[in-house]
């Protein structure tokens, strides 16, 4: 067997090593860990290589490339939504993501991203709860109970101190199984029996359901002054939880407005409808929550920011650990140029 | 340890197993195969989703991701072009690549592409000089010695019958080291001392230098009638290898054409200057050489589909064999709604 070089040696996390580290540094920690990861990338957000993800289309679901760089690293993640496939025993979004040396253009980190994306999706919902619900809330309700819904309720725990979550799923089971999961967590469970019963009392509202189509998971008359959507899972084109009416009502924060406005609950709307930019309430230069009464929206798809703070994260946590091992995928010859000569010589072992 | 599902597991072939497996089918037969794969997919160009390339560019070099889809599969490169790499002991390019299922989105391979680059590179400039070079071309001069020089001269051989390959490079150790490998393949190796020498009797001149530089490797008075060139190395925006001259004397073939604009020979031309697509070459529906003493010209820049047909090749070719193993890197719980259940459960391990 020919040794590869140790440059051809690409450090990659399982999906058993990525659980392993979680549990290592602890879920509440990580989803801080990120959340302040995926805060300083934002404060330097104007530095990065932006593009809309690069998707591609089927009639059932969708798979996505979404690439970034800060000059230093480049990162992207493959990530699929295909809603069918929860029907089918399979997820909803599996990904993988990769950190690269811009200089080299060697890889330098391949990682499972599954779970990653749902710890690095509720703490960037939790980072923009931070800023922007109502001074002193401790109750979310939490719409939808599927993949997400567990990490959500923690990571606004974690970074917000929300201490109660009321539950509602149109699936009774998908309920039960948020309550059991979070049973033991400390955090306060309420399972309900409709939308309108898990709002009551909340001041962060969370939207998380998986079906492509435009629905109205919350109407306009069931959104009252002074709370803060945390809207996730209106995220691709014809997927949208909320009415018209609230976003109207609302003051709109998103991530990157031409990514938001094709996949967000703003493609309901006109293309100069106003939002403000998450990072510029972040770094200071747009106002967040003016007052109490106001109703904020975070009208969040996911943007590849969030992933390249959460591979950087991960390349750094791992270091010096087990939690990973090496690939022999990148072929290194001594001599660069003799890549034939590399693979002559591997034809006598 | 929690045992992942099946679905989770991603076959996964290294580099050691791309050598292994290229030894075992042999090199010759690789390469016909993969000009097959490739032919097969130029045949139904049309119905792929095309996108030029998602490059990132920094002052030394480009990382980019290329994905296509045939609507069953879905394929991406993720590949690096570094020319100063090589004086660092680096490879310009290295490259992995990953095909998944368009109706789940789970990845079903992920493997090394550098070496495949290599040989589905020197397939495509086999299959197009199939259709292009004149009759009874026996001759090719190689002009670039660099790591591709070896796979694009067992591919004339194998796929046009090539049985002389003169070669010149800048540094005569490049050149040296590439009639060292060739030796004993049964080619006739003739190193030159200038292009000038090397071009004498070729009917097939191949360009592949490394210089991010719009160079002059032929200058126009170097190419006589009845020629067919390879140009391999102008393959990003600011890197060409061509005079002007020899492109408006030459019938150019292109792959993609927003692609080639971009990054190709005719980056220099106007952006109505006149090409053929190579595929409408392959099915009919537009000429190849018309004469014998026409100049045509191939202006590869390497499309995703090539890679596409590189993947599904060894997707096919490694089933039921050892050439790979499984990569845990998809988290797949039994309920697909309990991700955070199969994250919790893995605590007590």
């Amino acid at each position: 067997m020919t040794q590869p070089s140790d440059k051809a040696l690409v450090p990659f996390v399982s999906v058993d090593n990525m659980m392993r580290l979680i549990h290592h540094v602890g879920i509440d920690a990580m989803l801080r860990d990120l959340a302040s990861y995926i805060e300083a990338d934002f404060h330097r957000w104007e530095l990065f290589d932006k593009t809309p993800r690069v998707a591609s289309h089927s009639d059932v679901g969708v798979i996505e490339l979404m690439p970034t760089s800060d000059g230093e690293a480049y990162g992207f993640k493959y990530v699929n939504g295909h809603p069918k496939n929860t029907r089918e025993g399979l997820q909803t979004v599996t990904a993988f993501g990769l950190l690269a040396d811009v200089y080299t253009g060697y890889p330098v980190l391949l990682t499972e991203m599954t779970l990653l994306t749902a710890m690095r999706t509720a703490a960037t919902s939790a980072m923009a709860a931070k800023y922007l619900a109502p001074a002193g809330a401790d109750t979310m309700a939490m719409i939808g109970n599927g993949a997400q819904s567990e990490f959500q309720s923690l990571a606004m725990r974690a970074i917000c101190g929300v201490t109660t979550i009321r539950l509602y799923d149109t699936d009774p089971a998908a309920t039960a199984k948020c309550a059991a999961n979070l049973a033991g967590t400390g955090l306060r469970v309420i399972s309900c029996a409709s939308p309108e019963e898990a709002i009551e009392g909340a001041q962060i509202l969370t939207t998380c359901t998986a079906d492509k189509q435009n629905a109205k998971i919350l109407t306009d008359n069931m959104v009252g002054p002074g709370v803060h959507i945390n809207a996730i899972g209106g995220d691709c084109p014809g997927k949208t939880e909320l009415a018209a009416g609230i976003l109207n009502r609302s003051e709109v924060f998103v991530e990157y407005p031409p990514q938001t406005r094709i996949e967000g609950e703003i493609q309901q709307m006109a293309a100069d409808f106003p939002v403000t930019e998450l990072w510029q309430v972040i770094t200071g230069s747009a106002k967040g929550r003016r007052d109490a009464k106001q109703i904020t929206l975070f009208d969040s798809v996911g943007f590849a920011i969030e992933d390249f703070s959460a591979l950087r994260y991960i390349r750094d946590k791992v270091k010096n650990t087990d939690f990973f091992y090496e690939l022999d995928m990148l072929a290194d010859p001594d001599d660069p140029r003799d890549l034939f000569g590399m693979l002559q010589r591997a034809r006598t072992t």
